[in-house]
């Protein structure tokens, strides 16, 4: 949908459902949030809600955030150019969804074999990542947080055995980001969805695999019912930050008393977020597995092997076509590259002596 | 020191430093935060910082929050009962300091082979921990949030090699919570004392090992300098909470918007908190490789196997004798149990695809 037909459709439709334009009266302002997520979606959903919660109290009602499903106003993929062209003035989505218009635009939802979520918080805060974030988002209007993190996702859910890196071949499978050029250097073809369709794209047999979050967003979505296998590590998406967007516009007019709201809120909902989506994916492996049957299932060490090597390829192929994508991969590679040996004398080798 | 004798120490170092007592003029409050921690001391003592500017921002004054180093107004252990007492209206520190009073209160900081930092979180907003915290700290007026997180420690500073369980036999080890428990099973000799003294202890000979936290506050206190041996993975605190002490009465007082700005700065912090401490322990790690000469050396496994097991005997111990300890437990170990099956399938089979 081109910018105009966009910004027509969301009018048509916020006339249509009586909404009030944004209103600056008495100081207040009105703001609508379009998410890609359906309403209160475990996870993304949740935390978009939370955070809308969140600004309107610490603002005392200065800044009113009313959130949107997908679909509600604008479609799931939508949100970017929404929020850009003053259809809406916040958004809630992920930064993968938006390849086609910026290349470097994943890496700032997750890498295949990359950062994890406090390594990608790391990167953000203090690697550069959040000055090349704005810098790639400016020119459309749009200033990017972090506002949630869904965590580590798992391997996806699956209709055919995985045994060896050949049953990739002729795979259609839905995955966003750089994942996708991932699993079709091993001969896969992967798609790109809104998430409310992947269930049914799997069910009637459009895709043989699909990657969405953790247990607790896909039991939701009831993926448990439409594939048999499910599989692990998820290597494709092992931080989940989701991205709170602000038109530049309204941000910038902001005081920076309001200003110090909006960072706080996502800041918090980054914690919030994450520590939810642990409780609930924890939780909810155990009932997949004790109750609905669900068995998941290991990758085997060499698969694994084929995908890292298909993945760093997959982001050299990036860096060596789109300068944006080469800077912003620089940077993240100099956080990636201390941390992999950080997490391997910490947490990996303390959950491996602790879990067993 | 008893509670009236830390009280008139306070109140008569606060006169001589010229302080303004509390005030409550216009609507605006002064707080006083009291720390355990030299001023900006890498990864605790940073957070504080942030953690009172946030408030103070975010409140537009409302709440003006000044922070004091150890020894400032009070001793580094002194933290707790100057917020209870009303010497300060708050505190930063780490509730394993107050294992001589509240038994159970170690666990809200970390366990030995116990929850990471993303799934203490969890524990403590979705697995009943806040509240229990809450209840345990009341009678003593004193409101307790997480205000930062310094992220997994490394296993410490040792001036003996550990070539298996017999090397603990009189080994005299700085160590706070139920990790001196776990050290004493098998043979040590914990001691507690404030962060300041440690490195001095050791040089010294007081002490034979030190555990603080990781490579970034470590190098910052020249352990480096003061110990051959460098340990690792850290079992004994998985996850480094700081609270944030707030008094009852104080918070009381609070209406509710003043009281959603210090639960949103305390929960951002948290956020920034640990991705710093990831960001400059994964820089110092490799600084202190390179530059200093450091060797990080694996605790073998049989080692490791010893001290879980004399970990879950500590545990055990507490719970037997402690009947709020219990229960405090018993909803830890809720959190953990399903915590072991995720973690096994997500984080740590990541970590192991990706690190090698």
């Amino acid at each position: 949908m081109s910018r105009s037909l966009t910004r027509r459709f969301a009018m048509s439709a916020a006339l249509s459902l009586g909404l009030a334009a944004p209103a600056l009266a008495q100081g207040r302002q009105q703001w609508r949030m379009v998410t890609s997520w359906g309403r209160d979606q475990p996870g993304p959903g949740t935390s978009a809600r939370r955070l809308a919660e969140r600004i309107t109290k610490l603002s005392g009602g200065a800044i009113e955030v009313k959130v949107f499903a997908a679909g509600d106003i604008v479609p799931a993929l939508g949100v970017f150019d929404a929020v850009g062209n003053g259809t809406a003035q916040m958004g809630h989505s992920a930064s993968f969804f938006w390849a086609g218009k910026i290349a470097a635009a994943p890496i700032f939802t997750s890498l295949p074999f990359g950062l994890t979520p406090v390594e990608h918080s790391a990167f953000l805060l203090h690697g550069g990542g959040q000055g090349l974030w704005d810098g790639l988002y400016r020119p459309y209007n749009v200033k990017p947080f972090t506002g949630g993190n869904t965590g580590p996702s798992l391997g996806g859910w699956f209709n055919r055995p995985i045994n060896g890196v050949d049953d990739f071949k002729g795979l259609k499978i839905r995955v966003p980001g750089l994942g996708g050029e991932m699993f079709r250097r091993l001969g896969a073809l992967p798609v790109l969805t809104a998430p409310s369709e992947i269930v049914a794209n799997l069910r009637s047999g459009v895709i043989d695999a699909a990657e969405f979050l953790g247990p607790w967003a896909d039991l939701a979505q009831g993926f448990h019912q439409a594939a048999h296998y499910y599989l692990w590590p998820g290597v494709t998406k092992p931080n989940g930050s989701s991205e709170a967007l602000i038109a530049l516009d309204v941000w910038q007019a902001l005081n920076g008393d309001l200003k110090a709201v909006v960072e706080a809120a996502c800041e918090a909902e980054s914690h919030v977020g994450l520590a939810e989506a642990e409780w609930w994916n924890a939780r909810t492996l155990e009932v997949m597995v004790r109750q609905y049957g669900v068995q998941p299932t290991a990758l085997p060490d060499a698969v694994l092997l084929a995908l890292r090597a298909a993945a760093d390829e997959a982001i050299e192929s990036l860096a060596s076509r789109d300068q944006a994508a080469r800077l912003v991969l620089e940077a993240y590679h100099a956080v990636r590259q201390p941390a992999l040996a950080w997490s391997r004398a910490s947490l990996q080798a303390f959950l491996r002596a602790r879990n067993g």
